[in-house]
């Protein structure tokens, strides 16, 4: 397996969900764009694809995350997703407790831990400030803050609830000095990700703001060089 | 993508669940194994391998199974198994509520009809020959009885508890003719697989009983024969 | 403990859900209601209040139905509903499978085995009339058909889908000949519950068009005086 | 209803998880013989009965908590356990997040608010001092720190893994100065409870330890004493 592709900050998520009928083939497609519009703008881009996708996404020059890992070692789990097989795969991090996806406070716990001991970044989703300093104290790399009440509204977070970006930042930090904050939710113009980043996320987490944009190139750069510019 | 490996009986479907830390390579060899032992005997051997590892077990003359789908349609659906990705990856059916992965009922009719949709085969799995029955009414290709007990204790369902097996394939054929029925728990010996069959079972479901055995061609080999001479 | 009220059909039976904020004593008033308009028209009205009216709401001449119980034994199950306490506190049956609180097929099994242990009556929800024919298997008492979509619009299954309760009195039928058949979802007048009842339902589950009427009575009256009318 | 009895400190919390067959009944008993020994030995006993229950023991001057409640308002949640339902019974407070009945993170801080905007106090389980610091942060009254590998073993918490309750007092006092910090699972001795008292914590969460005592008068009586004497 060729070198995973480093985290660097600012960082486009790209959440690709269960979007893409043909999964395989428009992941692969979405990954030549990122990887283009990567090495254009020297903006880190990643991208959270179907389980299965992981491995054919994971030869393009652009960090992968699974969208979910299971808080499970090997063993008599049939249908989970052990940590292990997504960084075998060739994902660098996985996101984790997304409002789509939540779990349980001790399996947090767990999911972080087993996400570092087998080299995973852990991106923690959190629908408020509060749960995201919940989530510092467990350790993860990353903290995404995301209001579920606007994900998939094109309301942008960093515009609409500035102040929730803001706060998580601040209390974050109280708890975490290393901990990196994203934000997300009904992100898709580049003046929603320099909000952002203006707010002091280092970031942003976005999903049908890119995936379902008629152009993809034209959206991911106008998200990537927003992100520098702030 | 090469043409699916067609499901023939008797089946041996070989579920890898999260055993293999190295998830991948281990599953290729495995794959491998499995594909010759398949061709030197005749006999359908599938793999069940975790998600990721799908569409790299594919390229081999087997057919390969998902652990299990969400009973979603392309969407909002975070962390979920979307049928469409696993069939585009090459899978040719579905494990569903498997006992370390139960499904709600109303859910186990979506899965089925979702599963069909995109042409992958429906494995029910089924903790009784109740269940089994209620299963079949919601017409999957196949039911695997499994009970849960006996599930990794090398305790073969077919010799411990005999009655279970031929009570399914009794009371799943008065609701569904076409439903193929198999069984699962404890199997590890040719002996284990020739009782399944006499009793009416069209294969097996086994996990530990091959993966964690240290020679994987000389028990595929042993089960396979086992199959066609019962 | 006072002799627990009988159930007999044509049945009304008054899902509470978490509608009253002051619940018991709102309960208690409700409960009075019921028992008049029993009384009066000799049609027999059930109640489904929070957990822990169950024992206040038993002390009147109508059956008490809980929401939902576990399927559990006595032991360390903390925050479970163990079905002989329910039982206990003078419940005659359980709703279970609710679309607000489903069941796992296995559960479900599980759930109506240890109702009838204890001497409880099983009214199992199905979505569909698939997962009420898969349902009837298990051999609840009552099985009630109630498409989610339908449920706290004020359009009645009876009217809007009277083809979902017929298809479903007649395939419940034929694998289980006992299993009376109710039906629920948009119920809220006296023409709702004559469809129903036209429809071979025997009886109606109504929540909303009840609890949050403005006059129980009234309304209660005009359920019962139909359903003997139809 | 009278008025409720207040919580004080030490605490003696005895959950009664679904042990007890004949709930009610032996409710009542194990409440009659805990308001004795309360009065006797000045010390506060608290009882977390099945929720059917609540009510009935809510009469004798103890004080009563529920086994969990949901984050939810009221309306359309069949099955589910109002916050208010359980206040309105008598209860002074609910355990939520119980290895037995765990919460999502998101729910938890919910959760929380909920049963503070209905007066009742929240005893959050937490199965590690982590966990129980990330608790801290969504400002419940009292944190119980439970290994789950202890409960029900007989191996007090407070012998077995001294550290993890010191350890826990310290961390959350760092992020929350008022929250109590109770310690469970294994208790069973006057010396269990000592123990947990001189390593910071404010009482004991019980379980079998009292529930399964042939004696309940004499195991309360040797617990109560020994949190005063510690």
């Amino acid at each position: 397996m060729s070198a995973k592709t480093k985290v660097t900050f600012p960082l486009i998520l790209v959440n690709l969900k269960s979007y893409l009928e043909s999964s395989g083939r428009k992941a692969v497609e979405l990954a030549k764009v990122a990887e283009t519009v990567a090495e254009d703008t020297g903006v880190c881009i990643g991208l959270a694809p179907q389980f299965v996708d992981i491995g054919l996404i994971s030869k393009f020059k652009i960090p992968v995350f699974s969208q979910h890992i299971d808080p499970i070692l090997p063993g008599a789990f049939t249908g989970h997703v052990l940590p292990e097989s997504v960084a075998d795969a060739g994902a660098v991090g996985t996101i984790v407790n997304h409002s789509e996806r939540r779990l349980e406070l001790s399996d947090l716990e767990a999911v972080v831990e087993r996400a570092r001991s087998v080299g995973l970044i852990s991106v923690v989703c959190a629908n408020s400030s509060k749960v995201g300093m919940a989530a510092a104290l467990l350790a993860p790399e990353i903290i995404a803050i995301e209001p579920p009440e606007l994900i998939g509204t094109g309301i942008a977070v960093s515009k609409a609830k500035p102040e929730i970006v803001s706060d998580s930042v601040e209390s974050i930090r109280k708890v975490n000095q290393h901990a990196v904050v994203l934000c997300g939710a009904g992100i898709s113009s580049g003046e929603d990700v320099s909000a952002a980043i203006t707010l002091g996320s280092r970031g942003v987490l976005v999903a049908s703001g890119v995936v379902k944009a008629p152009k993809w190139k034209k959206v991911l750069l106008e998200l990537a060089e927003a992100s520098v510019r702030a």
